[in-house]
């Protein structure tokens, strides 16, 4: 397990190498959710996501003679580009098996970090195995995107600053995919304040985790086809579920219609970019998923790596 | 004039009403630009842009008749929602005379605030003319957008929470309309510390206050056609210039093309939404206009709305 002392020392370790990120409110915003609303703005931690704060926390903690070696990681897009930059930050090199498909912006970012890709086909390849194979062939420490206790204490450090910040919430809402954020923000947030209620959300297509809550078990469902791209993993962690399954009080479902229009209103309202899986919790928001509403709702804004061509395309 | 002081008086004036804004850095920003930059992200603002601050330092000083009788006020746009919103927030009434040409998310916004507009074509109609007129007929309190000493007080309270939050800076850099804002900007800046330098950017089609300060006095312009709306002001204000003409030490000028970059740069690298007027300041620091280049610079990213449609045109 992960506790609410991992997570304080994930923090002591990414201070002054991540950012603070500032916690943004807007009237608008509380005025459409009938609740107080303090959004952790992690898209504009650096490489644009929370993913950073768990990438630099596992890689910290490897050996010298690893960090010589390198590392290795598979991911949908975010980690990808927090590994590469977290290994960079440590003075060690990455490879990063990403899908084919993924946004040009990442790949470049990831690029631009210095990292080298290997691509694959995310609905016929096992991207998992690909990692692994490389991490054996040439010696390099692999990085689960999610799976890692040090990636769960690293990104439940967002929570943990949030409610340093702000004090005594009454809900959390968190997105949901390999279940790494939500399980590190829960540990984080019920360690300082147990009482608070822990919202996961999943688009409508991606609900692996909710049926996964409810079967008692890791339910697998096909690749998810939804516009929150970071969002489309089949089961949850192997790690992360017993957590969530601890931890986690509901979670809700939004739509992709539901998921376009949060990220019109961040432009619009908030004047911030945010990628569609991060719209997925303002989307549970502003369409009222939550019931009761709780009075102040922290809400992790996890990234706004979408791109200016596509944000274009998705807001159009 | 306007003194430290003033600005210091506005800024406990706006405590706890205005936000006070996040500063925002970026490594790739950073690179780009070959200094250290300080992002003062007015875009997060409340209604989008520092214009409240003036606003609401303005209106709270009227006497509790005048705002029984209501407020008037003219602007091409944030000014108008800042207005609008201080009006209310104070318990207030306003009617703004707007180009029939803003945007229409301006339009909404305003009359979200409860405000009544009157429009104007900006082309061939003398927008001060018709509201000192509405303001005569009405007994309104006219606000103006920067020739007002508790406007330009109030416009240099972010500059004046910058250099507090990040200390000694070589450089502040302000986008130029009225000059509002760099007049409150140069008066706080420089009133802390003497040194710094002082530079405004105008679009290269409304380089007013450029030729005024070449010509020793005020120069008049066509309006200005430029993608920077918020920019399109003839001539200097006649409270600001002589301020500015004390303080500014210089005024670059930066095209269309660039601030379509810049406003590309800051959604795809620093996650944020500016307007085009608001992309001045990032597009003169990305095309190098500083020579030499200060080390430590502060920025004013003055506002955020643009609309996401519009946004969506500009990126395309």
């Amino acid at each position: 397990m992960v506790t609410l002392r991992d997570v304080r020392d994930a923090a002591k370790r990414i201070e002054g190498v991540a950012h603070r990120t500032p916690v943004i409110q807007s009237r608008t915003l509380n005025d459409r959710a009938g609740a107080r609303v303090f959004l952790k703005a992690e898209n504009l931690q650096r490489m644009g996501a929370f993913k950073f704060r768990g990438a630099y926390n596992a890689i910290s903690r490897l050996s010298a003679e690893q960090l010589t070696r390198g590392i290795a990681a598979f991911s949908s897009g975010n980690h990808a580009q927090a590994v590469a930059l977290a290994a960079r930050e440590l003075g060690s090199t990455a490879v990063i098996v990403m899908p084919a498909d993924t946004p040009v912006s990442k790949l470049d970012a990831v690029r631009e970090y210095g990292a080298e890709i290997v691509t694959y086909d995310r609905y016929t390849e096992d991207r998992e195995a690909i990692a692994r194979r490389l991490a054996e062939e040439r010696g390099l420490a692999l990085i689960p995107p999610y799976d890692h206790p040090d990636i769960i204490a690293g990104q439940g450090t967002a929570a943990l600053e949030l409610l340093e910040e702000v004090g005594e919430l009454d809900a959390i809402v968190v997105p949901i995919s390999g279940g790494g954020l939500i399980a590190g923000s829960a540990t984080a947030a019920k360690g300082v304040q147990p009482s608070i209620r822990v919202v996961g959300v999943e688009p409508e297509a991606g609900d692996d985790t909710r049926r996964s809550l409810a079967a008692g078990e890791r339910v697998r469902i096909d690749v998810p086809r939804t516009i929150a791209d970071g969002l489309t993993v089949s089961t949850p962690g192997e790690l992360t579920f017993p957590i969530n399954r601890a931890l986690v009080d509901e979670i809700v479902l939004v739509s992709d219609d539901e998921l376009r229009d949060a990220m019109r209103f961040a432009v619009d309202r908030l004047k911030l970019v945010i990628e569609p899986s991060a719209a997925t919790t303002l989307a549970a928001l502003l369409n009222h998923r939550l019931d009761p509403v709780p009075a102040r709702i922290g809400v992790i804004i996890s990234g706004g790596n979408v791109g200016a061509a596509r944000l274009a395309e998705l807001l159009g």
